[in-house]
C-alpha cells in the first residue's frame, strides 16, 4: 500500500530523482475513455521545474510515454503503464551530499529506516515523484469528464498565500480562468504581483518561503465518500499530506470553526436540499452533499536553501552545508496542479467505488 | 476498507447508535500480549457521555465484553471480537426525526447515498462509533508498551482551546498528569476554569462551541511511516478526519510554517541525530525521526443545538426543528481519549508493518 | 487480510470453538436488500453438527443474531454485525488435549507460530468458523437474487463422492432438488445409500473418510472476474482452500484436461456466443462467459479419529491419544452448504466490483 | 487488486502482448539485498519462447531493464520498476483476428466485459504477462536466500506429466539437478524422451497437449501462512490459477486423499515435531509445519491450434479460423519456471508478513 494510491482507480509508482526513469501503473481505469494526450502533457508542463523565474531553474523535459492499456486512442480497462525519462540527471551535482544529512530533508530518516539511501537529489523522497501523480490526475480528470454523473465537475486550485501575503477574497469572488495568467497562479493580479515580488526577494536571499493552496471542486455529485474510515475529507487530507512540504489541511470553515457556535456554523437547508451557507465545505458525515467542496493546504518553506547551514554526516561529524546551483524559492505555484491532480484522483476513486 | 482501519493491526467495526450493540474485530494483534482489562474500561469511561456537567447527560454504561482472541488473559494472535451493548436506547426520543434532515448532520447525505437510513440517533453516523475506537486504541497502547522497541512511548492529548480561549503555552511547559484533574481536560488550571465557564454558558444558551485538541507522542522509535502514500502524517491526518466533527489538522509548525522562511523553519541537527528545534514535528519524509510528534486537531461546534432551526424533511417540506433533552455543548474534552486512541492505532500499525 | 474475505462485499470474522461466541462483520452489503432471516437460519441448520446419524453428534443451536446494519427488515448499507453464541461449550472434554499435538491438526503449527494456543476444541482452527461463512453466504445469495442482473443465479453443490463411491453421472443429468432428500446430500438415491452405508461403517470403526463436493453455478452473468491476479477461478480456488480439510480444486475439465488435445478441449462457439461444449467450466481468461460454472473440491478424511494414535506433547514426549465422545466420520455432507456459501460470496463480490 | 499480487512483497504489472513494453513495480522489497542480475535474466531465459523445438518458435529477446529501487547493486527499500521491451511485435500476424473470437481464448469475455479489446496476440490476456512474474519471482528467490531464516529454501518444479505420459516416481526419488538437462524439464531421462516424442507428434498434427507440473519447496520455515482466509495452500492455489491454462491444483495427498481413511491419512509425529509421513504436504491449518511442501498443477492443452476451427466474430457471423505461423504445442515445460516464481512470491510474502 505504500506506493499505491486509491482503492479502485489505483496508481502505483516508482522512481528516484536521478534514476533512469520514473513512472507508474494505473489499475482500474474504466475502458472506452478517449484520452487527450496533449492535455495530459499540458498538466505535466504546469508542474515541471524551470517554467518561470520564481521556481527552480532545473530543467526537465518531462515527456510522458504510455506503454499499455490504451488501444487506438481509448483505454481498454487493462493497466496503463507510463514512464517519464529522467533527462536531466547530473549526479555530480549531488555527490557532495553523499554522506551529509541535509536539515529538514528525509536523508536522515531514510538512512535510519533502510540502512542505505540513494542520495542523488533525494532519491525517492524527491518531489520529482509528483510528476507521476500529475499524469494520473490528468487522466482522472478526463475520466471524470466522460462519466455521465460527473461530466461537469470542475476542480480548481490556486495560490491563496505566499508568506504573509494572503488573498483575502473568498473563492466565490475569484475568476479561476485567471490562475494561469501569472506565474504565481494567484487569480488576483494585485496580490499576484506582491507574491511574485516577495518570492523574488526571498530568492535573492538564497532563502525559501511557504504558502497555501486553496482548492475548490464544483458540481461534485452527491454521495461520494464512505462514512467511517474512508470519509471524503479523510481521503483528501491523506492525499494532500502525501505532498512532501504539506504541514496542514483544513476544509470548509476549518480551524476557524473552532471558535464558532453551532448556531453560527450550522448550514441551514433550502427546500431543494442545497444549503444557505456552506461552512461544512460540501461534505457531511464523510459524504459529499452536492455543495462546493473547498479546502486549504499549508506548505512549509522548502528545506533546500542557498545559505550555509551547520549539519552532520553519516558518522555524526559536524559539517557545514551550503546549497549551490538551483533551488526552488517557493514550491506553492508548482503545487497547484499537484493539488488538483490528487483531488481528481480522490473524487474519481470514490465515484467508481460507490457505483 | 470503509469500516476497517489499519493495515496490519486492523480494526473493523459495526454498530448504530440505537441498535442492539456496537462492536468490532481487531485482526493482527500480536500474540502473547497480557491485557489489562481495567485499563481498557478506564479509557472507555474517559470517552463515555454523562461523565460531567459539561458534556451530554445521556448516560451509557459502555461496558466492553471480549468474545475471542484471548486465552488465559493473553492475546493468542487470532482476531479479538468485542462488543458494547447499547443499554440506553430510547428510540422514542428520536422518532420526531424520522423524516427530518438535521442541519449539518449526515441525515441528508446518508439518505441520498443509501436511499434508506436508520434515523435513530444518527444511526451509524453517531459519534457512538468512537467507543469502538477507544477499545482498540486502549489495546494498541498496551501492545506498544509490551513491544521492546516502543515500551516507553507516551501519547498525551489535551484540550488546547475551546472557542476563543486558548492554552498558549507550548506543550513542553505542560504537566500532562494534570489533564485528568479537570473536566475539560486542559492541563492548566486557570485556562481550564475559563473553558469550563465558557462551555457552561454555551450550554445554558442551548448552543455548542468548537475547540482544538493537541496531541504529543514522545519516545516514538525512529523509522515509523512509509515514504510516499502512507506517510506517518498522512495516516495521522486520515485517522483524525475520521472523527465526525474534525475540520482541520496540522502537525509541527503547521499553518504557521506558511509564513516562515526556510532559514527559520529548518531544524538543524545535533551531533547525535536529534535536532535543535523541532518545527518538523518529529517527521521527515513521512518517517518518524525520533523527536516528539505533535499535532493539533480542529473540532467544529456540534451540530445538535437546543435552539429552533428551520430545516426540511424527506419530502422537501420546510419544518422547524428544536432539539430537546440531552445535548453535548462541547465535544472537545471527550475527544481527547479518542485522539489518543487513534494515534496509538496509527503508531502501532506502522511499528508492526515496518518490522 | 487474514480474517477478511472479499474485496467489496467483505466478511471479517472472529471466534474460537469454545469461546463465548463466534461472529462477523459484513462490510459492503448494498442497501435496500430485504433480508429473509428464516432462510439464513435454514442455511445455518444445514451446516450445524448433530443433524443426522452420519455426522458428529455434537449439538449446537447455532442461532444467529444480527446486531447492526439492518433497519426495518432492510439492509442500510452500513456494516452488518452478527453473532452466534457457543452454547455447547464443554471445555472439560478437551482438557486432555491441553499439551498434546493431535496428528494432522493445526495444534503444532499454531503453537509454533504464536507461542500460545487456545487448545479447547482446536480454538480458532476449528471448523466452527465455517458457521460464520454460511451466515454471510446466505446473505450473499439473497443479495444476488435481488440484483437485477443476477436474479436467477442458481448455486447448487452436492456430495459427488465419499471414499471410493463416486456419483458418475454428469451434473447435467442430476435433479438438484433431491440434494436435501438424503442425509449425505447426494442427488442420486442409489449412490446416496451406498455413501451412507460406507460412512456408517467407517463411523463404527472410529475412523473417518474423505470425499468430494461438486458445485454448479448456473445463469452467472457474463463478465465476472478480473483478468490477471483476481481471476474468477483463482478466487473460487482460494475460497475453497479456506476450508480446513480441502486438498484439491479443479474446474471445468480439471485434471482430465491434462491428457487432452487442444482440438478435443476447445469449446466451439455457437452464433449466439454460447459454446457447444463447456470443458472450460464457464470461465475464459479469468472471466465468466455465461456458461455454467462447475468445479470439484477434494476433502481429506477428518483428522480426529476414535482410534489410539501415538503423538507428542508440547515437550516432545511421546504420548498416546485416543479420541473419545463425538466425532465426524465424514465432513463432506456438511461441507455442501459451506461450498455454496463461499461460491455466493465470490460471485457477489465480483458482481459488485465489476459494476 | 486486479493487477497486483502479494500483501507485503507486492508485484503490480502492466503490458500487452504487442504493446511497446511490459513491466511491473515491486513494492515492499527489503533494503540491502544484493541483486544478481544474471540470475534474474537466466530465469527469464528459461521462460522465453523459442528456446527449443518443442515450444513456440516465436522469438523474444526478453531483456529486463531495472529503472529504480536499486542503488550500487543493492535494493534500497523503494519500489523496483522494471521493463521488458516487446521486440518481436508483428501486429500484422494478428490482424486477421481483429474481430474473430478464438475458441477457448479470452477474446469473447474481454470484449463483453470491456466493450473493447486489444486483439493483437491476445493483448493483456497473453501469457506474455508471465515474464513479469518470472522477474519478480527471481528477485523473491534472491531475497529468500539472503534472509537468515529462509536461506536454504529450495523451490523446484518439474514436468510431471504430458498428456498420458506420467512420471510415476515420487519426488523424493528424483534428482532435481536433472530438470534442466532436457527440453521438457522432466528429471527422468526415459520419461522425458517419451514426453518430447509426444509433443513433437502433437506439434506436427498442428495440435496441442496438456500436462502437469509438480513443485516441491524444501526447508520452508515453520509458521508461514495465516489461519483463516489467507492460508498458505489457498494463496498457492490462487497464485497457480493466475496462470492462464491452469485447471486444477492439489497439494499433499490431494484428490487421492478423498478415498483414504483418517487412520491412513494422518501424519504421526516424531519426537522432534517432524512427521513420519507427509500426506499433509507440509501445511497444517494453513501454516507451514516444516515438512516439504509439494503440490501439483494441471494445465489444459493450449487453445491455439494449427487446425481449422469454426468460430464466430464480433457480429455473430460464423467464420472458419485456422492458426498459422507459430504455436506452442505444450506449455508445460515453459510453465516450470513460472510455477517456481509464483511459489517464491507466495513464500516470501508470508515470510515478510509474519515477521
Amino acid at each position: 500500500m505504500n506506493n499505491t494510491f486509491g482503492n479502485i482507480f489505483k496508481l502505483t509508482t516508482y522512481g528516484e530523482s536521478h534514476g533512469i526513469a520514473i513512472g507508474g501503473i494505473i489499475d482500474g481505469c474504466p475502458s472506452g475513455i478517449i484520452l487527450d494526450f496533449d492535455a495530459i502533457q499540458s498538466e505535466l508542463d504546469r508542474r515541471k521545474p524551470g517554467q518561470s523565474k520564481i521556481t527552480t531553474q532545473r530543467k526537465e523535459a518531462d515527456k510522458v510515454v504510455f506503454l499499455s492499456g490504451i488501444f487506438e486512442g481509448k483505454t481498454t480497462g487493462t493497466p496503463i503503464g507510463f514512464q517519464i525519462q529522467n533527462t536531466n540527471q547530473k549526479p555530480k551535482d549531488y555527490s557532495h551530499n553523499d554522506t551529509v544529512f541535509r536539515p529538514s530533508h528525509a536523508d536522515f530518516t531514510y538512512q535510519k529506516k533502510y540502512g542505505i539511501r540513494d542520495y542523488r537529489g533525494g532519491g525517492r523522497s524527491s518531489a520529482r515523484e509528483t510528476a507521476n501523480w500529475v499524469v494520473a490526475g490528468a487522466i482522472a480528470k478526463q475520466v471524470l469528464h466522460q462519466i455521465a454523473v460527473s461530466k461537469n465537475i470542475a476542480i480548481n486550485a490556486y495560490t491563496s498565500s505566499v508568506g504573509s501575503i494572503y488573498l483575502a477574497k473568498p473563492y466565490q469572488d475569484l475568476d479561476f480562468s485567471k490562475v494561469e495568467t501569472n506565474i504565481v497562479r494567484c487569480p488576483d493580479d494585485v496580490i499576484a504581483t506582491k507574491m511574485i515580488d516577495l518570492i523574488s526577494t526571498i530568492r535573492k536571499e538564497g532563502d525559501t518561503i511557504g504558502g497555501t493552496v486553496t482548492c475548490v471542486a464544483k458540481n461534485v455529485p452527491i454521495g461520494l465518500g464512505e462514512p467511517i474510515f474512508n470519509k471524503l475529507q479523510a481521503q483528501l487530507a491523506k492525499a494532500m499530506f502525501s505532498i512532501n512540504a504539506v504541514k496542514g489541511f483544513e476544509y470548509g470553515a476549518g480551524f476557524c470553526s473552532t471558535s464558532m457556535k453551532g448556531s453560527e456554523h450550522n448550514d441551514l437547508f433550502n427546500a431543494d436540499g442545497t444549503t444557505k451557507s456552506n461552512l461544512s465545505g460540501g461534505i457531511q458525515g464523510g459524504i459529499s452533499n452536492g455543495m462546493d467542496i473547498y479546502f486549504r493546504v499549508a506548505f512549509k518553506p522548502v528545506a533546500t536553501i542557498m545559505q550555509a547551514q551547520q549539519t552532520i554526516d553519516n558518522n555524526g561529524n559536524i559539517v557545514t552545508l551550503k546549497g549551490k546551483g538551483r533551488h526552488d524559492p517557493c514550491v506553492v505555484p508548482r503545487a497547484v496542479p499537484i493539488v488538483e491532480s490528487l483531488t481528481a484522483l480522490v473524487l474519481l476513486d470514490f465515484l467508481l467505488l460507490g457505483k
